[in-house]
């Protein structure tokens, strides 16, 4: 048995579960998926000293991985069910896939999901996950929003910038939106969903991922800016790592919103002319230089 | 538009296709399959200085690294319908963009496959690629094989290493089974497939994939070396890179075997006695040191 092989029977399949939707067990060539409905799948890498510390405790590195994948799951009004993890990592060792299995672990019965295979190569530290979901009955869209619209999020903005800074100065106490994203419930997903026009996860940044819903629907946004509720600083509306819920709603739902998830924020209004207006709470304009993160 | 966007949209957009199996265009959160039947998803890194040299030509980057992740669908029987690809960079070009995109559009059009999303995220240059297949009528696993089973290599062993070699001399002309890996075609794994107890493609090195079937099938092998036909030096028994086939199969579908795959070659028997033997052609047995690569 080559290092490879080890770690991935020591430390992955433990996590694993024979399904009959994932009837293969893991050790072939390809794993298996038997899904009569439509699968939403969504594959996104995590980055060492780009979208986390590589020295981070690898229970982080491994359940923050997951949950930014997932999130885009949850973004298209869906539940995540199963993963496929490509980790490459310049020199692996017992101790670091102890931590990182049991991130595994974790993620899997916060979320319900499993581990449906995975493998290991050397290399600069990176994270790739790939994730299946499920629909309920409607598939959100980026391009689903309408004129009128309110835009909502699912929690106030900021948590993943604060994370990160608790994180510097080496306070590690949860909840942490950064070391730990926390995503919205399957629960509460299914019941928000027949509710939203058009959905997109805030990963990096509120206004950038609203320009891409804008983009999508060929409309535009008016946000209104109220300090102390949703946000701490301007700079909140283009921070990343949040992984909260950006959607649009037709108005007549505000109500029902309101109580599926009390957490949610009322922020704006889709528009017909296809740019964004940031207003401030005396109604003056805002101008940003930068509408969110870009690593390049 | 950010430099993310800017190179999916320009470079991996027009190598995706809307059709009724992915059904959803670049730009949303995730992607969608719709199938009815099973089916097949592996997932693969290509690490740049580990799998190919970092300043390798993007066009082979492109084409290799699909090709590595689709054999492994082939290895199960059946063929590759799709795929998502994960680009990690650390500072893309126009010009490596180019050239990467013709890879895979070349790919696209010897396999018959379609990229069905992507991203692009900074760091050392690591392409993960996720391919989802379609079965013909059985799925073949590691662990089919049955005692007195031939064991076949569907072409000859060495040509990854020797193309790797052309490579660094700076010799560049095709076919390079290093630079743009060969692998059987849709037709071919078609009616090769009902004969094959057990497969999988030699990636890792001859003798530790042969090792990988025994080992889930609880079975071991006698090889015959018989050189100067598939092999050029007993090295060729262990070097990674081929993507050849090796599969096993009740010996009454020899013949068939060979007028599926006339390049394909008879290179020993699976037995009930948990061990691999390698024989030469003097009948002496063969020790090897490691039986292949293993990046670690």
């Amino acid at each position: 048995m080559n290092k490879e092989e080890y770690f991935l029977e020591k430390y992955l399949k433990p996590y694993t579960k024979v399904s009959a939707k994932f009837p293969l067990e893991i050790g072939d060539d390809s794993a298996i998926i038997s899904s009569p409905e439509d699968l939403l799948i969504s594959s996104d890498s995590s980055v060492a000293d780009v979208h986390f510390p590589s020295l981070l405790d690898s229970y982080y590195i491994a359940y923050r991985a997951i949950a930014i994948a997932a999130s885009d799951i949850i973004a298209m009004g869906a539940y995540p069910e199963g993963y496929l993890l490509n980790i490459t990592h310049p020199d692996p060792t017992d101790q670091w896939f102890e931590k990182f299995s049991l991130g595994i672990k974790d993620f899997n019965e916060d979320y319900g999901t499993n581990l449906i295979g995975g493998d290991l190569t050397k290399g600069e530290l990176n994270i790739s996950v790939t994730v299946f979901g499920k629909q309920f009955e409607k598939i959100i869209k980026r391009s689903g929003a309408k004129a009128g619209d309110d835009i909502y999020i699912s929690n106030v903005l900021g948590l993943g910038k604060q994370g990160y800074e608790k994180y510097k100065k080496q306070i590690l106490d949860l909840p942490n939106q950064y070391l730990k994203p926390k995503l919205l419930s399957v629960k509460t997903i299914k019941a928000l969903q027949p509710y939203m026009n058009s959905a997109i996860d805030v990963s990096d940044g509120l206004l950038l991922d609203l320009s891409r819903i804008c983009k999508q629907s060929k409309k535009g946004a008016v946000l209104n800016i109220l300090e102390e509720t949703y946000i701490n600083t301007i700079d909140d509306l283009v921070a990343g790592d949040d992984y909260v819920l950006l959607f649009t709603s037709n108005s007549k739902h505000s109500e029902s919103i309101r109580k599926t998830l009390p957490t949610s924020f009322l922020i704006g209004r889709i528009t017909e002319e296809e740019n964004i207006l940031v207003m401030d709470k005396e109604g003056k304009n805002v101008n940003f230089e930068k509408l969110g993160w870009d690593s390049f």
